[in-house]
């Protein structure tokens, strides 16, 4: 499997019937880059939701190649798939967004939850994780990382700016923090209750599941009876709202926190992935790395 | 316990206060008898979701004494909790509105599930589930009712006006109903999985629980996440949303369907009750009874 899905390049070829981008746009492309534009979820623009979807990596495309993925010199995708990187926004910082970002974006447009004061929980501080509180930071929400230990207090609320840190493990804080949430932001792929969580919820409160999780989450019907609440979750997010989101982060300041790497330091970089040991994604400059490459054929110094 | 919790009768005294209701009206009480006026779902007036909210029956009212229910002669009920039955409603097919009716009623509304042409599922065919059934025909709806064998078909279809009728256990028609409804009103108080009805719904499906489960219901998060469906829960309906339902019923022509029985029968009736043999709510005509028992005690023939 070839990863990289996240994807931010200058175009340097356009087809006759393109008319979406030019040549020099700088444009980005996430985790879909098909879809049958005739179903309900297409025709309602929201493709990610489309059962005909094709991924951008480890998927095979109308052609019956493979999707290939970001990490490559060059990339065909249709238009439609292509979203314009805003000036103002550096290419690096703009590649989370188009995945992790919209990821917690989305949900939020889409369940009516960006009117500020809303009070927000984002549970798991990782790659969306961490775009979650500034998302939620930047619509105006008063927002509490919940985490399964105090490890992430001091980059939550000193590095995030989050509002509050709450440890699930802590009964006495999760007792104090009953229904004073509008919603939780999940993002946890592995198995994890999910009563504690829909405790801190109040009226119309909604859990957002984000993460794969393969093992059924379970609760009882009264925790959600009793207050309305609901359990949903959401899958990446459209282009429109791809497109909306780097409006709103140009609008906002709001950048995403990465550490760029060249292509030879990818292997460390998935084992260090695996050991969650990255704040908060890893992007690796393709382009960077071939110039360096070129150099080093070349006999000269890389720069 | 004495139960009788969807209670019609005339108003026969009012307080110095009583500002909504005069002597001689004709009224409902439902669940709910008291709450805090201050917590959050009091100010948006839906009090059945106030944690100091005060049931009908079985609990203990604001002056310490225990709430007794409707199987009585008279009641003393804050008019709060009151709401008018309108003309055109015998008193009798109003009772079961006033809980079964509105607990359908209201999370129909608050989900946005009210436009015509909608298709919604009913999970159970019981007390509640029959008036899921007549609102949602009664919403223009295209209506299934779901249910774990074929032995409803008829009553469902022919005497309910459903559209349609799914036995679960049907592996090859549940596959065909895949992806096609946009609710599911799950009325099953039992534990049962989620999964195959979650896989009825399509984009934005809603899985509406509305019986008390003691023992976890579960999923997988892709179930949700794909297709950006929610598994929600609704508990009865405020008094606002009950007097709106009534109003709905008398405009639509809507019915509850009921069998009407005496106070003498009430062993008997709740024998049947736990064998399901009732179609699909026993009405308790105590005024009716209190006649034949004053009768009967004068040596005269009821009648």
């Amino acid at each position: 499997m070839v990863p990289g899905h996240e994807v931010v390049g200058e175009v340097v070829e356009v087809g006759p019937e393109v008319s979406k981008h030019r040549v020099g746009d700088v444009v980005g492309v996430g985790v879909i880059v098909g879809c049958c534009r005739e179903c309900r979820p297409c025709k309602a623009n929201v493709e990610q939701y489309c059962n005909k979807r094709i991924w951008s990596y480890n998927d095979v495309y109308t052609d019956g190649r493979p999707t290939q993925g970001g990490f490559a010199s060059t990339m065909v995708v249709d238009q439609k798939f292509v979203v314009p990187i805003p000036a103002g926004l550096a290419p690096e910082q703009a590649a989370p967004l188009l995945c992790a970002g919209v990821t917690v974006y989305s949900p939020l447009k889409h369940f009516g939850l960006t009117a500020p004061g809303l009070r927000g929980g984002i549970l798991g501080l990782g790659g969306v994780g961490h775009m979650g509180v500034k998302v939620a930071k930047a619509l105006g929400h008063h927002v509490t990382v919940i985490s399964s230990s105090s490890r992430k207090r001091a980059e939550a609320m000193d590095d995030l700016g989050a509002d509050a840190y709450l440890v699930s493990s802590d009964a006495g804080a999760m007792a104090a923090a009953a229904d004073s949430l509008d919603y939780i932001i999940d993002t946890v792929p592995v198995h994890h209750p999910l009563e504690p969580y829909l405790a801190l919820l109040r009226l119309d409160g909604k859990h957002v599941l984000l993460g794969v999780v393969g093992e059924p989450l379970s609760f009882v019907s009264p925790m959600v009876m009793l207050g309305r609440k609901s359990v949903t979750g959401s899958f990446i997010g459209s282009v429109d709202e791809t497109a909306e989101l780097l409006r709103f982060c140009v609008d906002k300041g709001l950048t995403s926190q990465i550490e760029v790497v060249k292509m030879g330091y990818v292997n460390e970089a998935l084992e260090r992935l695996e050991r969650n040991d990255v704040r908060y994604r890893f992007v690796v400059d393709v382009a960077g790395s071939n110039i360096e490459e070129q150099a080093a054929a070349a006999g000269a110094p890389a720069n």
